[in-house]
């Protein structure tokens, strides 16, 4: 359980209100069918997010205070995702397929759940809250995980839709930014990673998931990293040479994915006539050779690192060449909510912070001396530590609250619905 | 084309509004989410049997009115099922993966459609209306067909919800019946079908479908009929009896399904410390003996009938022994949506019309002489018969205007989410 | 069981011999790996069908003859194929993964079964033996269908290998028989078939499986069926005509199974350059006009028939027209192991027996009265009776002695390894 | 392509000589069925390994050399693995369903490039040889590892047959070794492993994959290995304190597995009221306490390792404890094939070398600086680098001349059929 002495109860409670509050304004501008169904299984519903991060108060807070009654005790069940440790699960891959609980139910568990989180808070005895003022903190970096996954999974659900509905038409565009003289028509620079022994991690003073402890010391050669994403401009260029086509540019998975999924493209990218538009939370609109390639599996990041003749970085050397990058960019609260051209200007990087998550070349495992938390809690990130790769950095679905430079974010090699692009090393 | 010269086009205009309204009269109780949600490949959302249905009208009748200008071009495609004449269809298994259109956009649609046809039907001239006046009488027939599938498939939605959802809670009940003592306790009574040569399929002299005809000469043996459906206390006895776990009284590849699936009972049975309840569209609620069994596949009728030393009567002997029977009984109208126990009374069968539809022993395969409708509506009926058994007598949700004698409903041999029970014969 | 009354013992004993050995002639030209692999779940290896046939005996014969020793108790479960009254099986589809016993084991264990039945049949007690005659004739008659599974499984290993092997180079080839002046370049003949009722099924007075009883009435109406089976160069016009590209002419399963395979022409047809070849068991050799089209599903048979304009024969059309046949043609006897062209001749009918089964459009259903057998070999037919098709007519692979006017071949519908074709009816 | 300019033409037709025989060895004691069959995807048939092993040498190096004749074009794209620069392959899952080229075939394959093979290195000229010699000795190698892969492939052929066969009866046993007093009975002790930053990889001077190199410097904090391999008792207490039920034991993708397949053992061995046996290469036999688990998968040593309290060890631990170690144990010429007790003895390690392969903890990617192989062999490994984990310190079935302290194998977390087994770190 993360070291956090200093937590102040009302203030506690006060952040309470203002996140579980956002989460149900990123489901606003949604029609209820929109709120419903499953375009795949690792897609959920949005009224399946905004109920399973209730469950997770109830599960792990509130069922542990004096009197609280739950609203059904079938939730237990319906909404737990993966805690063995709490129960059997309802199958992921038919979520969509429930009806009920409907929105409206749905809204009036997170009301029930609020109020009673609100009461134990601010009015329950200390020796009953103190114990678990720390995984209430988990409760809303867990809802905070849930905003992007509802953003992303929500851009599935409409973007694949043949109708290609806008979700909102007030984002922040690509547009507003362009008249900033956008870096990224320039050459592609890279800027070079000091060797040496660097500690890594967490470093205390604040929440973090117990997977980027405990810091430690890793080693790195002198490497240098792309000073921006890796453009679409870029991209189509891959595409052009065949990138698609060509096995010798693919892990031996990746390419098996590529033939039997038919890609040909990022997610998202339709092309007619030679001209290429992509599906966002806007609408479908043309592609700009100047924004950011968003939506690409690992293997696609992989490849098109092996046809540039590069590499992706590991995540030591990004967490290294980060030191001391403010926490800042296009996060969710820039409401773009997609990936924007890097603005000029003279840091040392652009985007590293926001926009995509870069994926690493370094495998999701543990850091030396890892421990996860305790109690059902242990089964929140280390049992997954297989077969997923690391990304850093955050995206512009990510709360800005929520990022670290020592975030471990982490998927399968094939995912390509979340915000995720590329970062060259060599 | 069926043959139906007696049209009279506001006659047809009138009966088109009132079969188009009663399909949103059944769709009315749902919330939006139950509207949109596919629990399994066969169910179909609410709202795309409220499309489909006027795609029907829209792409065989309206497409070729002068004027009519489609609402969205895309819906050709989006709500095609299976016409391979008309072109490629969206894909069946994915239809809950689609939020939008949206019901209210649905709806929209069906009135878009409404008011067209309204004025095609009633001012177009008449060489125009003349060649298809036929074909719109098929699309009301066709949307009556889609009004059962639509109970079926949002019985199925809601009832296989873990929540339990209800429909309606004043549908007409068993109880009600009850009062009027039913015969079903006392012994199953057989009543003698003569042998000999007879005619059977549609006499003409209104509408059917193309694979109800020709009427044709069938030389059947005598034989016996149960007077009365199946019960669910009789079905009780087969499952204490080891009915699920015996496989000499299965089929082969019923026995294989048994194993696969894990089937212990009909579908929407639930026991709970050896009582038994039912998921209805009325909520759940237990188990009565008298009432007829329902939502049995084939291979559980034919297991059954196999147990209780007997077997299921061919159609020929159905239609037979059904001669002159009146188109009465619980059918959708009844508004119970649900088999019913069977009434006391002096007649030679009960049940024969409506309450569940009835397994027959036959295969669903063309009548001598079948000619199977001309153009794209050739399709309707006659690529369907392989691999299907042939059900008679139409189901507590038929609506009354559709169902006939010489009806040959069919459905796949594991089907079980109709409204399918057992008559036996020997 | 059969009613055999005049069984005589010693003559039993003489058939068994010849019958048995009969089947290791058929595996005697393969090599031993050939007698091993499975190349998709319906086949099994030689090897197999050389073990399961001794099972049989072994299992309904010896084990109830007195002092009777199994050669390996392991055997009555990995031999069992089907028989849930025996008990469990070894899985069907993983036949091919099991290298012992080995071929010679299998030999020794078909020895050690023959061994024990000439004993059994020529010394044991007449009381013990009586009972059980029938039985044995049963296990002949399951011998020669394994006879003629044996070479439609050898001929998909050795004709679906990339190497092309020959299985016998002095098999009787088409052009001997071609010498003889084929009817087959004229025009199709069709020849008229009484309507009426007629008595079908068989009639007693010799060994018939349960399911072509019983005798009973059959009312058809008149008819006529083509006079020889359908040529490959009436199939070339069907493909040539885009017969696997035109779903309109498909059943719907069936049009599925022509994208999901990729079917373009029958099994074993391969095309180079516009020049059509055919792999037999004699090996590739260029296709012929005259000779019937073969290894056709049922899906492919009425597509072909809904092209031609015609329609495939009933099973009941089919004996009834038969009547009076002689059971004589190209059958397994006549070694030539593939269909031949149609000899010219004055008889009406042309490779009625013989050559390839030919695909009825009647489902496999039970005879109205209807028996399975009594006891564990009551699982024989009875249990297969859904979702399958009947043909008629046995082929160039069926033993003489085991073909009957009556006899009811099945198979599913998307089957096409066995020896199938098409005869015409309209 | 490895540094090796020393090579002695004479001396690498001697190794060939060597190497190639001893694959035929290997399945000498094999019968020709045993040959063909394919258990499982993973698992190749001893005939394809003989013959894919040859097709390296035709395809990599005799196509180059002058005057070469194929023996037959087709094996090109037959016994092509999943090199995609040499064109399209014989899907891999369908190695069982080749009968042709049966076993003398593949041999007299192999016979027709060993004498292409011998020719070239001894007669051909300096200038056509040179380039490709290194190829020449990468064929060695990779030969050998098909060697291990033809003893663990033919182990699950036979070791999954429910005859329980006998490869050889005369394989050196656990019971000869066990007078010698085995350390296996005694408290499980650990070795400390000083931390530092050390060099790993291949330093040259002689034969190395690619994915060895190049040797670069690692971090790696003290830790404390286990001096021996965790044992069969060991591991049964693990299953005795409900190790396959608890899922908080293991990984989220593992448990997945164990649900799915029913795991609850490690392969190969098989309960009978509470007494355990294994099935080995000598036959089924009683397990023993002292020997090491093997034929577990890494999903297995880390739920076993998290139960223990302790982990796996990285592969920079691993290869930074072995240094200096002998290459010398219990390896494919110690002719056990099967791991052994450790024996008594003052050496820190035991097991290091031979035995099993030791799963770390340690995602299979590339070293820093790693460059694949030019051209087509660039294949060989690198592609693999994604869903797999690297095991270190060879097997009983490993070449003594193939295994190297810096040897990477690696396999996906769910196989199990390797000889694989768990050294403890903390």
């Amino acid at each position: 359980m993360p070291p956090d002495a200093k937590l102040d109860r009302e203030r506690l409670a006060a952040l309470y209100g203002e996140v579980r509050a956002a989460s149900v304004r990123i489901a606003a501008p949604l029609r209820t069918e929109d709120c419903v169904v499953q375009t795949m299984p690792d897609v959920s519903p949005a009224k399946w997010h905004l109920a399973h991060t209730s469950w997770f108060f109830e599960t792990f807070v509130l069922k542990n205070a004096p009197g609280y009654a739950p609203l059904d005790a079938r939730y237990e069940w319906l909404f737990n995702s993966y805690y063995n440790g709490v129960g059997a699960q309802f199958p992921r891959a038919q979520r969509g397929t429930l009806s009920r609980p409907g929105v409206e139910e749905v809204l009036a568990y997170r009301r029930h759940v609020d109020a009673a989180m609100q009461r134990w808070l601010r009015e329950a005895p200390s020796e009953v809250v103190a114990p678990l003022l720390e995984v209430a903190l988990v409760g809303l970096n867990h809802e905070e995980q849930h905003q992007e996954l509802m953003v992303t999974d929500l851009k599935h659900v409409l973007c694949t839709n043949p109708l290609e509905p806008v979700y909102r038409s007030d984002l922040r565009t690509a547009a507003a930014i362009a008249d900033g003289a956008p870096v990224t028509p320039a050459t592609l620079q890279f800027a070079e990673v000091e060797g040496g022994v660097f500690e890594i991690g967490h470093a205390g003073g604040g929440f973090a998931f117990d997977n980027e402890g405990p810091r430690h010391r890793v080693l790195i050669e002198g490497c240098s990293l792309a000073r921006r994403l890796t453009t679409c401009g870029e991209y189509l260029e891959f595409i052009a040479d065949g990138g698609y086509r060509r096995p010798e540019l693919w892990l031996s998975d990746g390419w098996d994915v590529v033939r039997r999924e038919g890609w040909s493209a990022p997610l998202y990218w339709k092309e007619q006539g030679g001209a290429w538009s992509l599906m966002t939370l806007g609408g479908l609109r043309a592609l700009r050779r100047d924004e950011p390639v968003c939506h690409v599996s690992y293997y696609e990041a992989d490849a098109f690192a092996t046809w540039a003749g590069a590499r992706l970085p590991l995540e030591a050397e990004w967490e290294s060449a980060a030191g001391g990058e403010p926490i800042a960019g296009n996060l969710l609260e820039h409401d773009a909510l997609h990936p924007l051209p890097a603005a000029a200007g003279e840091s040392r990087w652009a985007q590293l912070v926001g926009d995509v998550w870069e994926w690493t070349a370094s495998a999701y495992l543990p850091y030396p001396g890892y421990r996860a938390w305790s109690g059902v809690l242990g089964e929140y990130n280390g049992k997954f530590m297989a077969n997923q790769m690391v990304l850093r950095g955050g995206s512009c679905a990510t709360p800005r609250r929520h990022v670290r430079l020592s975030y471990r974010n982490f998927f399968g090699p094939s995912a390509r619905w979340q915000m995720t692009g590329i970062r060259l090393a060599r």
